[in-house]
């Protein structure tokens, strides 16, 4: 549905390139040393100074690299980020601090920018300090490699347990000019999304004022990434940053208006596909779910019981086991805060109306508690397709929301048991 | 620790006998027909009406005989509980509500007192109507076979995926009279106890007005049920309910005092060892882990810190595998949403301090990434046992909370991906 609404609004068109889509923006991802043997060093850089703007973790502990980049973005602008992957450089007090202004006083050394322009990234093993030695040779070697096709290599540099990247990119218009959107995304341990580190590198060559950027990225962020994540459940280096250099040549976007909702709807879309491909790559998953919360009071309402379920670990081990068990579902959204009536809500597995006001489809006095009444062989099948749909319609008022899952499976454990080790 | 500090308080001492040792208590369990052939009703009867007190689920799908149970409760007294097991006659609409009434009904009409008098509870599969014919006849045959010496029987009947029978007594004096406590409870996916039902029904013969007997329970319950639980996250079922018939016959306690606080001790010590059995027979659970948080600044930033840790899906399939993975405790502990000091946080896995002063001990810049400093055999060693903790010290106050939770295995996701089928 939401993707309907994309479509219709923004005309936007689905690209290749990533992050080196819009014009004027070069990428590079090497391996430095950090991991054994896989990529864990990218650059993205822009030939200009761009308009930039971030969100990051809300946990108290937060890494070096958040740190220093919620420090260099005050300027509102940025020309470069800098990220590994193999180490988180999280717990590692005065001496990651000083790291993580490494990272970027090396690389505006080989860029020819000022280190405040640079923004700072990790993702990986928390507590161990980077091996600096390979992380500067990394980056002034990334620097060489940088490339108007480089998407790909940044994209495959900042996975860690990830199975596969995360890239995508959209043309469309604004003012009558060709402008593209891109982004590369990484996350992993979602299937429970309490620490999921998720990096996600935005770029575009639209006009707008670092102010509109900001606000642009705060609105999507909690339709994209934020529908993937429990409330306050980050990580300790969470971080998505927008670069937007301008050289579509558009006039400048410096409020809102038809010019900024097209972009803030380009940039949606970016935003809720690189975080769809978080959820389908989870730790262990078989299963991605749509959970769909609609006929609420307020969107606030919906995003609060849409992400319980979603979170619900009963929920997601029903749907392991494909069991159509619309009293787990019923039950998580009771305790998500939110004041709705149970007695009217309808629960829906696919297509099949499971739970009818507040109880099983069919609920029947005379049944006595000895079979079900919806079909449960057609709820089953939904849930035993690989892409599957949950909807809880409050039937109280006419807003929506969606968040984003997978199942939680025997996998899960297998990965988590032993990470660090 | 906190065993310490109840026996230097209160002299209690452990006895037999559940929830049948008070006086004028009797007890029954027996099979109806819910379940296939396991026990799955249970009464419990005081021979004159008692003082009574109940906290229950926060959640906003509340179960029928939840609604029932607190209507009946407003007296505050009561003189009788009856549960059923494998249905939670929960999203059954005006047909749940009325077999709750029926229940009621037929329990005191067996017993000879008032409908008003009879807490209802029920635990097991969520929207299904109950098979009132089969509960009104096993009503009936309870009461027939209520003895000073059922509690055992009764703690049986109320069992879901419970592979053990919870059950405590302890006896101690209150104005110099001899007096016990006994209470039984169930509880079963309590790994993360998001949809555990969780009961727990209580009885003593201590004389105390039905207010402070409110009050006593309250406070037990944050120091027990809720600390395996996560704040706002119930089941449509849980209920602790606890019944004071007055029958050791020492002066009423009416007010707080010292007999009010020693009688709260022994609640207390019984609700905490209710809790932790749970825990110990969570679903899949292999590891029994009590999560201590000490050096607060408050008792409630050290409850929740030790709650969101305890119920971090990350944490606890790192003790399942036993890697003393401190980075994931520290994370957990800073998205608690309590203002700490990570800086000046440590970490001990047993007694190994694993992380100091928010790094990894002996965290050294040299090491770049290479080893663990501190010593993680033994580390490994401290959560391979069966029964290990995990102490988190914020060092800025003296406020302690623990909590207790279990491992994140394979054979959680096992029981939970198909349990209503």
């Amino acid at each position: 549905m939401s993707e309907l609404k994309y479509e219709s609004q923004g005309s936007w068109q689905q690209a290749v390139g990533g992050v080196t889509l819009p014009r004027g923006f070069q990428a590079s991802g090497v391996h430095c040393g950090i991991k054994k043997s896989r990529p864990d060093l990218a650059l993205i850089v822009s030939e200009k100074q761009a308009a930039a703007a971030g969100v990051f973790t809300s946990n108290l502990v937060k890494a070096a690299p958040v740190l220093v980049t919620m420090e260099h973005l005050k300027s509102g602008c940025a020309g470069a980020i800098v990220a590994n992957s193999g180490n988180a450089n999280a717990c590692t007090g005065e001496i990651g601090l000083r790291d993580a202004g490494i990272m970027a006083d090396e690389a505006a050394c080989a860029l020819g920018i000022n280190p405040q322009e640079v923004l700072v990234a990790s993702t990986g093993i928390i507590g161990k300090a980077l091996p600096m030695d390979e992380v500067r040779e990394g980056i002034h070697i990334a620097a060489s490699r940088l490339s108007p096709k480089g998407s790909g290599d940044a994209a495959k540099a900042i996975l860690t347990t990830d199975l596969t990247t995360k890239e995508i990119a959209l043309t469309g218009h604004i003012s009558d000019r060709n402008v593209s959107i891109g982004g590369i995304s990484k996350g992993s341990g979602m299937i429970h999304p309490n620490m999921a580190t998720m990096l996600g590198f935005i770029t575009t060559d639209v006009a707008i004022t670092p102010v509109m950027l900001k606000k642009a990225l705060v609105e999507a962020v909690d339709e994209s990434f934020n529908m993937i994540t429990v409330d306050g459940d980050t990580s300790t280096n969470d971080m998505v940053i927008v670069m937007a250099n301008g050289l579509a040549d558009n006039p400048v976007i410096d409020e809102e208006g038809p010019e900024f909702h097209r972009f803030c709807c380009g940039l949606r879309k970016v935003m809720v596909s690189l975080a769809k491909m978080i959820v389908k790559d989870g730790e262990g998953a078989t299963k991605f779910v749509e959970v769909r919360v609609v006929g609420a009071d307020t969107v606030e309402d919906a995003r609060r019981i849409a992400k319980t379920v979603a979170s619900s670990n009963l929920v997601k081990t029903a749907i392991f086991g494909a069991d159509p068990n619309w009293g787990r579902i019923l039950a998580a959204a009771g305790r998500a805060g939110v004041d709705f009536r149970p007695d009217l809500t309808d629960v829906y597995i696919g297509d099949v109306l499971v739970a009818s006001s507040g109880k099983m489809n069919g609920f029947d006095e005379a049944d006595a508690g000895k079979s079900n009444s919806f079909d449960e062989a057609d709820a089953r099948k939904a849930l035993a397709k690989k892409d599957t749909e949950i909807t809880i319609d409050l039937n109280i008022g006419s807003r929506t929301a969606s968040a984003w899952t997978c199942d939680l499976t025997y996998d899960y454990i297998k990965i988590n048991a032993s990470y660090t080790s």
